[in-house]
């Protein structure tokens, strides 16, 4: 083969990837090439196509939401301390500046400049690769009314759908834990990206608003693009199989972005983001037998299958019962609740939190932070999580301790800002 | 080129991209082996070598010491429960074998087995790569002696080095961040996958030993393995430059490695380790001018070198003084007084860690988990400390909250234990 033929071809990540797999026999990469596929920078290798880690922040819609998971998790939840509306509007438009930058591996504002004066960016991300980081931002409730006030003139335009989730059985929510004027969502391939981003974003707001929760958190790596699998949550079960396809414009319309008939026109493109911090009983689960493990999630531990099922991705056969007679997958397994009939759907994209120890018991305080987003929390994440609450088997082993609901805004255009739909 | 060619030349991961760096033409690599590229999973691509992400556990030494660090940190310390020294030994075994298997990227025990038994291993890295994971266990004083006694009949084999940490001014440690009898260093490139090994080993140990603290940590992701640089804490500098040479088994036994001569005998390839879980106040920091803080540290932020100089591995020219006539390097910087006269030297492995938000300040709790590993901590450690508590600079922006030391003991081969010298 000679190199020029094969460098003229078309070679994304994602090809070469599948062309590995499929076990040809053998491939040419410029130099270059290498140095990048390994770095996963963004160098081009061909023309036409790049081997990328960086994710437009620009766009109809936010960045973060479709995007397949990275590694990582930084989240933020502010409460404004501003008043005033062209200061929160200045204050979306330097997070959008400062967001546009860092998701392109770059500093905020001059790296170095001014000795006299304090650098404006952090700096601990210098040199580091843009790793896919996304900055998503969403405001809850009290951007629009807070204990009575119209603080910022948006009272009537504050959507239906967004005030704080119902009470759920089961519930033991912590104030430490839950609500919040704005989110930020900062996820990556490296964490310290994500938690500069959110540290400077922080920074910018010194004033205007101050941090009131915060949570970092982690799944699986990507073995290989090829292999598509659902992340292992903290009891070693893949959950969340059934999801949304991303890549589906419709049904991302149909599931995950608010239309503009929806409600409120500024959120057209936007979506509705559930944030539950979930911990998760891990030494409890742990002295549970398989059979008993299996039979809470509905699902085999290893395959992912649906029980009864040999595969992740195979339909689960709700009717199927087994040798004595029982409902294969239990009537109070966590996929059957779930699932439901069929008809609510949710984009999860959830990471499993690990805090250390839960000083008041001496066990691990790891769990789940529970992220899903969706067209109608009223139609879709509700209903479900009534269900959940009611009879899920998995209550046994987890308890809810934070909750929030955010809009998240639509995207925007290079000049424009996030939330300017909305003033 | 023709494919065979290129194949049977001798190829590794590192020499890909010192090739790669170096601009050259283009390289060949079987299918297989960019799969492995990627995944970096332990793919041979050719006769002889291998593209690794597995650390062999068994070794002379313990690895995840002169190991060069990976990104992410799950550290434990473990208060013993068991009073029976046969215990603990079959406890040192159990936690071998485990380690071992995880490091191979093995799952502890059968993975499935019994289905009326829980699953032996927890399960949440079933299918992730090995990811460079290490296991490093050290013993504290208590191991030895606790509240005068001789809990397992090894109070004479307790090195006098092996005693907590003298007070050092300006220390505000806590308990819940100190000491331990036993601790666990889990390192790996996939947090998943460090956080899987302490669960595990956490559970392997229950009924003989409980947490007392826990804390992860990340660094920065290496951009390539051809570019070494300092990683950069979150002052956004690079700290820990002048570090021992881990290639040269001289220095690494002069600074590092216990000699057999030193103490007692079973600590002989083993090593010290300081933990300090330092605060860093970013937010105070992050409102310093650019030229105090590189007085601070005496460095160049950006570059990383001495100040006066261009490159992070230039020599400092301690005596040089500025326009104003005043030492270019401050008395007061903490490169200066860490250096001191430059006869101590300790490896340092520390990781930077984000912990969410202080409640008590509304700021972020976030730090250095610093760790450094030495020969004698009364000649290293100590005096470095003291100096660096009594008039750093740095010390305007930091506060140790937590403190332990332990004595790493040395590696084993397969078929023995850690811990084995010992008993």
């Amino acid at each position: 083969m000679e190199e020029s033929t094969l460098l003229s071809k078309k070679v994304s990540r994602r090809n070469i990837l599948k062309t590995a797999g499929a076990g040809s026999v053998g491939m040419l990469i410029g130099a270059t090439g290498i140095g990048g596929l390994l770095s996963l920078s963004d160098t081009k290798i061909t023309k036409g196509e790049t081997m990328k880690d960086k994710i437009p922040f620009y766009g109809k819609h936010q960045a973060g939401i479709a995007t397949e998971a990275q590694h990582h998790i930084y989240f933020a939840s502010l409460n404004l301390t501003v008043d005033n509306r062209k200061e929160l509007i200045q204050l979306f438009r330097d997070w959008t500046e400062a967001s546009a930058a860092m998701t392109e591996g770059k500093a905020v504002g001059d790296h170095a400049g001014n000795p006299f004066l304090p650098p404006k960016d952090t700096g601990e991300a210098a040199g580091l690769a843009a790793s896919n980081l996304t900055i998503t931002f969403g405001v809850g409730p009290g951007l629009f009314e807070k204990d009575g006030n119209d603080r910022f003139g948006l009272r009537n335009k504050k959507p239906k759908e967004l005030k704080e989730l119902p009470k759920f059985p089961l519930d033991s929510l912590e104030e430490k834990w839950s609500g919040g004027d704005i989110c930020i969502q900062a996820c990556a391939d490296d964490l310290q990206v994500a938690f500069h981003a959110v540290r400077n974003l922080v920074r910018i707001a010194r004033g205007k608003a101050v941090m009131h929760w915060t949570q970092s958190g982690f799944q699986r790596t990507k073995q290989a693009d090829t292999k598509k699998e659902t992340p292992r949550n903290l009891f070693g079960f893949k959950d969340g199989t059934v999801n949304p396809n991303t890549n589906n414009g419709k049904e991302m319309d149909q599931q995950v972005w608010v239309q503009s008939g929806d409600g409120p026109g500024w959120l057209a493109g936007g979506t509705y983001m559930v944030v539950r911090r979930i911990q998760m009983f891990i030494e409890v689960w742990d002295r549970t037998a398989l059979r008993e493990q299996e039979n809470t999630f509905g699902r085999h531990r290893d395959s992912g299958a649906p029980i009864g099922q040999k595969n992740e991705f195979d339909s689960p056969d709700y009717n199927k019962k087994d040798a004595n007679g029982q409902l294969a997958i239990p009537i109070d397994s966590h996929m059957r609740l779930a699932n439901g009939d069929g008809s609510q759907q949710i984009l999860r994209r959830a990471y499993s939190y690990a805090d250390g120890m839960d000083p008041e018991t001496g066990s691990f305080d790891a769990g789940l932070l529970f992220i899903c987003f969706q067209r109608n929390p009223e139609k879709q994440f509700i209903p479900m999580q009534h269900r959940l609450a009611k009879m899920d088997k998995l209550n046994e082993y987890t308890v809810h301790k934070g909750s929030a609901i955010f809009a998240c805004l639509p995207g925007t255009k290079k000049g424009g800002y996030i939330g300017e739909t909305l003033f």
